[in-house]
């Protein structure tokens, strides 16, 4: 836990000065003032995070945690579990949606297994972190112990940090894979934010109603079961929670304590984000909201985080697939920011009314 | 008339065969079904508009349309009328946000003069189609004569084919420059859709209440003075339009001819869609919504074209800015199209509830 307490101290708010610095060039950009919305949002973000007026995205990383759920017993998705390491094959031979959204953004796919419940063959892109093979079902007890909470989020700092270290990152996109882990997002999201099961439990991978009222009776047990301590999220973590959603937490916290920016993706990286949030409040400054998830709960755990989500494409795939897409529109802002003539350069005139 | 006629007759609906195939291999490839939401309408939507099972998006255009509006003498506009100038030759230099945002998405840039009030100076990349040196003001008179009108829909058309006969085009986005042309823009979406101007007519460049008061006021009187016939597009543009609204409705009409998607920007190419849908109502299966621009009769203009935006990033400066950030979207689709291992090929298990 010493090293979670550690970087929770290490984050800092963002530079106002960088935020300052960046309006004003904002405003000199041959452009009518704010005309480019969001889009210059982004590059502010980013360069009071980078404190760099001249931030390039060169190295792109996403990082897929991967794990299994013994909730996935209750009969909670579409799919069945071996789906999870048959999917981490398909990651590792680009194949998958993940492999071909990052292509077209420049972006490497590292594929973390963090307790898959089958033993996945090495390979360079593969990280093997396993924790254990699979989480118990939360139904009927703690999904991990304390101590296995605690290891998956210093598991992520650890795996940020040796990536970063061999070559650096310069935004990290943080992605899942796990079958039956909107189950446990669910109760997460639910007991942080104090919402109904039932306004935060969505269809996954595309359930009928008949499985959603099920899916929605199994969130409200495995709360009821553990009683999770919604002022301690690696007591949330640890109860109602899942190994790779603590992988992204702990990515997240060394990403923001490097100052590097993190693109969140849907439902399950969202819970994974307040759960780092939990840990660390400052951490929301570092993240950028992708997409707004069809998973209906995604909606209330972004606000809980005072984030926007960037679009709408009614994704709900996970993977990190909408975090992707993201990093295609932060690379856009920050090309404008350091590429767009001024005003002076362009010899354009200013507003006169 | 007769060219404009005539493409009207080529454009047909989109075939009903390809849609299918497409779908059917959306639904094949490693995710659940429909889980990546508007992507998969995307890539369906070029499948069938290309009617190419493998679709690849080698040469994106964007075209911007300029010219000047006799009507930037009523004060309408935050900016000077010599900005659209100043701007064509940003543009030629690479530096504005239009360069910027297509570098990024692999795009070129081609400007098309067509009234711009000065004469540019040859570019490479300049196309001089000048009809006029701007339009009239359209409160006084009809903004040109119902041959401009239809000079400028043939050019656009003209332009287009000029350039996909050089070398073939495989997306299109339309982006227009002209200082007041939120307003003929405004008239022209009015009178099209029978709005109330005060319910169409925005903040442009971002214009205080008071010249908002008086830009309502100027599209209304517009519209009093000339008269347009909703129901003859070619009168609409004429009447209250621009040379570069022209231009653009003819470069949709020839792309939709040539089954290659058009991508649309924001509130002008909007209101040339509309033009565009007047002549040919067909077109609209050709057309991709790119944002929702901030100006706010966009929303209607969309509705009536059955148009759904890809994202709003409240984006409000026109050039194609936004059309480009949507061809990064429609690549992407169709790189998921085509590059996603299916059920079979991963030895991924299917859906069992």
């Amino acid at each position: 836990m010493e090293k979670i307490k550690q970087i929770a101290k290490d984050i800092l708010p963002l530079s106002e000065k960088f935020l300052v610095k960046a309006q004003k060039r904002l405003d000199n950009l041959t452009k009518p003032k704010g005309s480019l919305g969001r889009l210059e949002e982004l590059a502010k973000k980013v360069v009071a995070i980078s404190q760099n007026m001249e931030p390039s995205l060169k190295r792109k990383v996403i990082f897929v945690f991967a794990a299994d759920h013994g909730v996935a017993e209750e009969g909670v998705s579409s799919y069945p579990q071996d789906v999870t390491y048959q999917m981490i094959y398909n990651f590792l031979r680009g194949k998958a949606a993940i492999n071909v959204l990052a292509g077209c953004v420049g972006a490497e796919v590292l594929v973390v297994d963090m307790g898959v419940a089958r033993d996945i063959s090495p390979h360079p892109r593969l990280k093997m972190k396993k924790i254990g093979y699979g989480t118990k079902d939360i139904v009927r007890t703690q999904a991990m112990t304390r101590k296995e909470a605690i290891c998956s989020v210093e598991t992520g700092i650890d795996v940020f940090e040796e990536e970063h270290r061999k070559n650096r990152i310069d935004i990290v996109g943080v992605g899942d894979m796990g079958i039956a882990n909107t189950t446990p997002s669910s109760a997460i999201i639910a007991s942080i934010t104090g919402e109904d099961p039932g306004k935060i439990t969505g269809r996954g991978t595309g359930i009928d109603d008949k499985i959603w009222q099920k899916k929605v009776n199994t969130v409200k047990n495995a709360l009821k079961t553990n009683r999770p301590d919604p002022g301690d999220s690696v007591d949330v973590l640890a109860k109602v929670g899942g190994y790779e959603i603590g992988g992204i937490a702990g990515c997240i916290l060394a990403a923001a304590k490097n100052r590097i920016p993190i693109v969140i993706d849907g439902f399950i990286s969202t819970a994974a984000a307040l759960i780092a949030a939990g840990i660390c409040p400052c951490v929301k400054d570092y993240l950028i909201a992708s997409h707004l998830s069809a998973e209906k709960g995604h909606k209330v755990a972004l606000k809980k985080l005072g984030l926007v989500p960037l679009f709408d494409l009614e994704l709900r795939l996970g993977e990190g697939t909408g975090a992707c897409l993201a990093i295609g529109l932060v690379d856009a802002s920050i090309k404008i920011f350091t590429q767009m003539a001024t005003f002076e350069e362009a010899g354009v005139s200013r507003k006169v009314r």
